[in-house]
Parts: C-alpha cells; sequence; structure tokens
C-alpha cells in the first residue's frame, strides 16, 4: 500500500491560521516536504515550525529564483521522485504550503508530477486574499459583487484594462512590480480606494493606504482596491 | 473598557478547517453571535458547535430570505444591539461566520454598524473557493494567471462577458441560477472545463464534472472553470 501525499495550506504566516486538520496532520507526520527559496530559508517550514516532530524526515525542494522556468522544474522533478520514494515505502508525506496549495501555491508543480499514481489529498487554507482583507478592513465581496485577483507581474496596460472593468480588485506578489502598479492605480484616480499590505499577520506586518506604501515592496505584499461607495480604511 | 468584537472565519463546512486562533476564541467565548437563516438553524452554529461552551451566551439574529433588503438590514440592526449591550458591560463577543468574514459574510453588516464605536478584529478563515477547488482537483492560479470570482445571480449577459475575458472563473451561490449559468458556459464552449461542486468538504459533499451536475443546486454550490490546456479534473 503506497502511502497518501497530503498538500496542507498553512495560510499567511500567523501559525494561529493554520487549519485544525493541517496541524493534526504535520504533528503526527513521518516525513515532510517543502520548498526552499534560492537556497534561503523556508517560509513553509517557518510557519509550521513548531509543529514538526524532530524525528520527520525533511524533503527539501532547493527552487532557484531564476526567469528561466526550467531550473525549478528540475528542482520539482527532484522533489517529486524523493517524495515518490517516501510514499511506494508506504510513508504518507505531508507537503507544506504557504497560504492554500492551489492559490499560486507550488504545491500545484508537484499535483501534476505525482496525482495520476498516487493518492493525493489537497487541504485547502486561509489564502493571503483574506488575510489582507482582514488587516485593512476591506470586506472584499457581498451580494451581487465580482471580484478580480490580478498579479503583479502583468504588463501596466493589462492591468489598467482589468483594473477598470473590475469591482474589487486584489493585487497579488506586488514586491518590485509596486511603482508600474501605483502609477496605474494613480492614472485611474483610484489611490484614495486602495491600500497597502506587506506580510499580513506576522509581526513586522505593515498595512496603510496605498499613497503612503513604502519605495520597496517584498514579494509578500498586496495592493486591494474596492470600488464601493465606502471608503473602510 | 469595553469588549472586543471577533469575526470569526469558519471554513465550508469541515470542523477541522476551522482555524487554531478561530478554535481558541470559539472554545473560550462568553458570548458568541451568528445568524440564523429564516428562521432556521444556522449553518455556522452547526460548523463550530462542538466547541462552544453550554454556559456561553447566544445572540442570533434571525435574517428573513427576502429579496428586499431592508427585512435583513433589520436583523442585523437588532443583533448589532445586542453585540453592543455585551460589549458595553466588558464582554468579548465571537461573531461565526461561515467561510470568511470579509468574503460574501454577513459579518460585514455587523461590521459597518460597529467598527467605528468598538475594537473589531477580524479572523480570516478558509474560503469556498479554495475548499471546493481541493476537493475539485483543479489549481485555481499559478504563476502570472488572472482569477475571476462571479455571483451566480448576475444577468446572463454579463456572466458571458466576464467568464469569455477571464482565466480561470468561480461562480458562487449557483443554486436555482444553475441553469442560466450551464446554458452560458454551454454557448461559450467550456462545459467541459468546468467542475460542479455542492457541500464541499461537508458528508453529502458533491463533485462533478458540470455535464454531470443535478438539476437543482442547493445554495452552497458553486462551479468551477479553468480554461488552461489541462484538463484536470
Amino acid at each position: 500500500m503506497s502511502g497518501i501525499l497530503y498538500g496542507v495550506g498553512l495560510g499567511p504566516g500567523d501559525p494561529g491560521l493554520i487549519t485544525v486538520k493541517s496541524s493534526r496532520l504535520i504533528s503526527g507526520a513521518k516525513v515532510i516536504a517543502y520548498p526552499s527559496l534560492a537556497g534561503g530559508k523556508s517560509f513553509a517550514r517557518a510557519i509550521a515550525a513548531d509543529l514538526i516532530s524532530p524525528q520527520a524526515e525533511e524533503i527539501v525542494m532547493d527552487v532557484p529564483m531564476t526567469v528561466e522556468r526550467a531550473p525549478a522544474q528540475a528542482a520539482y522533478d527532484i522533489g517529486a521522485k524523493s517524495i515518490a520514494a517516501a510514499l511506494d515505502r508506504g510513508d504518507d508525506v505531508i507537503c507544506l504550503c504557504e497560504g492554500d496549495p492551489f492559490f499560486y501555491g507550488s504545491f500545484m508543480y508537484l499535483y501534476a508530477r505525482l496525482a495520476a499514481d498516487y493518492q493525493v489529498e489537497v487541504v485547502p487554507g486561509v489564502t493571503s486574499i483574506t488575510a489582507c482583507a482582514a488587516r485593512a478592513g476591506m470586506p472584499l465581496a457581498a451580494r451581487n459583487e465580482r471580484l478580480t485577483v490580478l498579479p503583479g507581474p502583468l504588463p501596466a496596460a493589462e492591468l489598467r484594462a482589468r483594473i477598470e472593468g473590475a469591482e474589487s480588485v486584489v493585487i497579488m506578489k506586488v514586491g518590485r512590480h509596486l511603482p508600474k502598479i501605483r502609477a496605474v492605480i494613480a492614472e485611474l484616480n483610484l489611490t484614495e480606494k486602495a491600500a497597502y499590505i506587506e506580510r499580513a499577520s506576522l509581526p513586522d506586518e505593515l498595512v496603510c493606504p496605498l499613497a503612503q506604501a513604502p519605495e520597496k515592496a517584498p514579494y509578500f505584499s498586496m495592493i486591494i482596491l474596492t470600488k464601493g461607495a465606502d471608503p473602510w480604511l
């Protein structure tokens, strides 16, 4: 009998925002797996650190931060092989995922490699979008409102067109794209409707009106824009 | 000193998908509050039932299911007064919210009434969109993909236009709008890319290709549509 691969969502960073189910799976894990970006520390592992048994085997996928996709793909290929080996000997593997596994998460690369041959269960987690909305005091959507989620790396013209046609907007992965995004929002005269949030739910969290956002944004930063009549901020 | 109002997200239905933080807040609550639709049982209370102390005071907001908004608004007015009375005497109030409090949740009506005068903390929860994606085995968004969330009650022409311009699409609150939504998706030749999910994470959950969806959908049902090259289902 092969083991089961669990992709467990850990939420945005505060360990209190891990679900009861993910918490139990991690505490009981013999084998855990997680990505580590560019040889640095793993954010996913840091969120779950207090739950991981010292006896657990840890499969670390060292994912390089390159523009070309091939090196990252190779890292997931190697990781998938190590995970498959643990599943083949009958162990379950708990793969740690920041936020939610199927929402801009790296788990989908493992899912694509392993779901055809092994039993995989995805345990959803709190996404950064609702965590940021909670911290900014900005409800995302009510009644028949639409919500659009846009990645910050999109070209300025596409961002502009998508924001113009939208109601509530969440812009993910702001990072080094902040000046471009800020300019687009200013052109649309929506700066006063926008909040900037970085590292939501962590001790060094920052929440402010977009107009007061810093010059440099970390990768884990977000802009929320609501066009409703009520400025919630 | 006034008490604090906590809006706690409970996730999609499986009590295991409640976060550790929400779980602790509910277990320790002296006063809880929740909506109950049209005199029926409260889904939010059912999700959290095992955590609620028998000694807890329960503020029930009996929200009528009418097309006009005034009767529901009146129910939230009355609920907000009872909550304010508890906060005024120094008790914290834990308001139970299905899914996430700021994502199509009724908590925002209480937030609008109470946030100016009382300390309010929103504890985010797992939304139905990532819970449904997990159960359908359909990653919602990767890399620079966009995600659009649409409410099922939107008119057919608007749904059609929004789906045409989108990448991944989640249609919430399908319910009695299923025939209209199904027709729009069929016209766009996207039926094979769509999954239907009802009551995700609950014992009576149903997950199937949209083509096999039942004739009648409950309120808690959703359609996920991904246009990517890989049919994940």
